[in-house]
């Protein structure tokens, strides 16, 4: 019976078929191992009549489609599971042609499967830049990434991929082709469905290619890492920036110095770029239109008022690229330094930028009260509200205490979320929903807002045929 | 029977209610006349509260909906029709209260009657720029704005109102409220519910209230006014602005060169900035987080780099407040001298930037091909690739010809956007598409985007009862 189905599936388009054992294996779980899934069949179309076929071929044979790009999703959005058999991963990486760059619209068109290292690499080969940057940027897709409406380091400058995004290809949940692949800054003709496609994380369509917004590459980039006495003057430290800098401050982020230590502590090469040891740090850059010397006059000039005002303690500029990138290093170092150091509760969350300093005092208290003890890191995109909040049990915990954390991780982040929600936060700021996150959702937003959101996946996917117990949970009734 | 309805409606909710015939008059129409209706009553509500009593009340007694702000808009998205009655016409200019400005996040949070120009003035007094500008500024309401994806004069550097709009709060068909008020930057737990609201125009739902983005204000600005011997220098000079000042280029404009002639002619006190006559001028702007010396240095540079470059013919820099409003007079100053020429037949399109020359040739001939020595009038944001594309009869038509003309206006449109349509553009770049777009909507989108809009209405609105007849056609059937 399975055999059938794959042989008629196989017959149904032109592309490739994966379903021996190990090839279909790197499909079937994320890197970091959280879910694992089963499927008929990875699909891996060739072009975007290809998709449609594919999808056709599954309405007909009421197989259910888990939509997948570079797998390199956080959330579990991207992994098919068991509650939907027959099912099949529709993988969209053999799509990953550039379609056009056009310098002077300051747009590019590419397939979804395109890795977004080399969009890139396509706009800067016009001297262009494609500002989207984050750190799965060598294998996540595009399609992945306007499906789940990335973030990064840029944001503040830039967006989120929704805001680059101008226009969409979309196979529908019936298998047909909606060419939105509009190149225009603006269109006020109707509903924008390329908003509701992009974020929606696969559930409401197939997204097969995209055309999205370049912008002149900088001429130079500047980045300091400074010293801070405590929370609120790093808002005051972004007000100023964006006062004085503008659009050419393109990240903010800000780095508690428990999470510089641990840095320290697990990468004993490193050191901390300025002498002063302080409760915060931020790493921020610029990017100047005009050259070397005026972005260094701009920023000193900025360093210098800070200082002068007490918002700052003390800051290195960096003086040249190399030392750039060691000050960038301890931002990215992070994640693994926080792996080396022992499980930690991740959260993703985003508040209003005022709100934060209040957040970091009332987030501590509410995890203290469930994990007495409990150690925080924050650091984060500042400058756009999202902060990156982990929680590690207390120095020295023996392996019982860590399981004790693993046991209280939903109390733990629940009392997290309590907090966020009563701040008009989000628990979810860039990193999506996924498997991970239906049943958080659908405890914080207001029945209204998950009721029009099932209306909507009523109205675009009835037979619940995309993706589905992500995002929302089910069954998506009404 | 109307009276009963009408006093059962009073008694429904705590705001304003007005049924004379003068009262209502002015509701009834757009300020050009172009469109009337008829309704059982104008209701102003006070609160949130009291717009989702007022839907409850039609919902239960069957009245249609007509949502209405500021009442300027240009495509009769904002007048009752006779084909839906009882009707009322709900108002929310009561409803104009700015409820927070918070300058550490960037955010205002105002209600859907506020009027813009009152919003930008709430954010100067906190030394921060909201940027939405356009022509109604002093009438036009910020719910309006955000139902209609309003544009204006800096949507090059900010965007459209979705792109200034972070939070919305809205009244559903049902009478439902939802808080969507959030001042985030990223949020990713679910469809964006907002962007779907946005540019709805009002069938949907209800904005009531809305977060919007505010910026830090600029140090100085700077005007120019250039000739240009032809179309593609000035898209060849919008890469360069682009290039050089990046994000400080805040506004660039094209006029042709008979527009400026039309406006010389028909306000005699205004001049030519520039002494040279030339087939297009550009008018361009910068805004500068410096100062006023940072800023000249950079327009002069960027001038004389053009004029080198054969970009442009002749350019003359503003050196005071007053002379940069001679120059933007002539562009505001260009409706009026049309109305003052004639009739004409007014399109708000949009292309690829890079295809506006050849645009403009093809648009031309087709012109041409219906209208044989028509004159064409081009103008508007080329920097967002927005032209508005005027037809005026012959020089010296009669009034046969005009009325020739009027006869002929749809075959005339048609042939335009037939090139829109050819060449990827929109046939409605900002003003939405109201009553006066929705056949030619339903004739240019493909089928398959029409009915995802209708699957959407049918989910959000299922009884048709928000702004009917406006955005698709009805009845909206799948």
């Amino acid at each position: 019976m399975q055999q059938a189905l794959i042989d008629s599936l196989r017959g149904s388009f032109q592309g490739r078929l994966l379903h021996a054992e190990d090839d279909v294996k790197p499909f079937l779980s994320d890197f970091r191992k959280r879910w694992t899934g089963t499927t008929l069949a990875v699909v891996q179309p060739d072009s975007t009549e290809d998709v449609a076929a594919v999808v056709r071929w599954c309405v007909k044979n009421n197989v259910t489609i888990y939509p997948q790009g570079g797998n390199t999703g956080l959330v579990g959005g991207n992994i098919p599971d068991s509650a939907h058999t027959p099912n099949i991963v529709l993988s969209l990486q053999r799509m990953n042609r550039i379609l056009e760059v056009n310098p002077y619209n300051n747009t590019l068109t590419a397939q979804a499967g395109a890795v977004l290292q080399h969009v890139q690499e396509a706009a800067a080969r016009e001297q262009r830049l494609f500002p989207l940057s984050l750190g799965a940027e060598g294998s996540c897709t595009l399609g992945g990434n306007l499906a789940t409406n990335a973030g990064g380091i840029q944001v503040l400058r830039y967006g989120n991929a929704r805001d680059l995004c101008l226009g969409l290809e979309v196979v529908t949940a019936d298998g047909e082709i909606w060419n939105g692949l509009r190149g225009l800054r603006k269109d006020n003709t109707g509903y924008d469905l390329k908003h509701l496609f992009v974020g929606s994380e696969g559930t409401l369509g197939i997204i097969t290619a995209a055309t999205v917004k370049l912008y002149p590459q900088p001429a130079a980039q500047m980045t300091a890492f400074a010293a801070l006495p405590d929370a609120q003057s790093a808002v005051r430290l972004l007000a100023l920036a964006q006062q004085q800098l503008s659009a050419s401050l393109t990240a903010f982020e800000l780095i508690c110095g428990a999470s510089v230590q641990l840095v320290l502590k697990h990468a004993p090469q490193m050191r901390n770029p300025v002498a002063t040891d302080a409760p915060y740090y931020v790493l921020l850059e610029s990017s100047d239109a005009e050259g070397e010397a005026h972005a260094a006059e701009r920023f000193e000039h900025l360093m210098s008022t800070a200082f002068e005002d007490g918002i700052i303690l003390d800051a290195a500029i960096a003086s040249s690229l190399s030392q750039s990138a060691t000050f960038w290093q301890i931002r990215h170092h992070l994640p693994e330094a926080q792996a080396a150091d022992g499980e930690n509760i991740k959260h993703d969350i985003s508040l209003p930028i005022s709100s934060i300093p209040e957040f970091i005092e009332r987030g501590a208290a509410a995890v203290q009260s469930k994990l007495p003890g409990g150690r925080i890191f924050v650091f984060g995109h500042l400058g756009d509200g999202n902060l990156h909040y982990n929680v590690s049990a207390p120095a020295g915990s023996d392996a019982a205490a860590y399981q004790a954390m693993r046991d209280n991780e939903k109390t733990i982040s629940r009392a997290v979320y309590d907090v966020v929600t009563q701040m008009n936060g989000s628990i979810s700021a860039e990193h999506g929903v996924g498997q991970l996150r239906v049943s958080s959702i659908a405890h914080y937003k207001s029945p209204l807002e998950i009721a029009m959101m099932k209306r909507i996946k009523q109205a675009l996917d009835p037979d619940n045929r995309l993706n589905p117990g992500r995002v929302i949970a089910p069954p998506h009734s009404l």
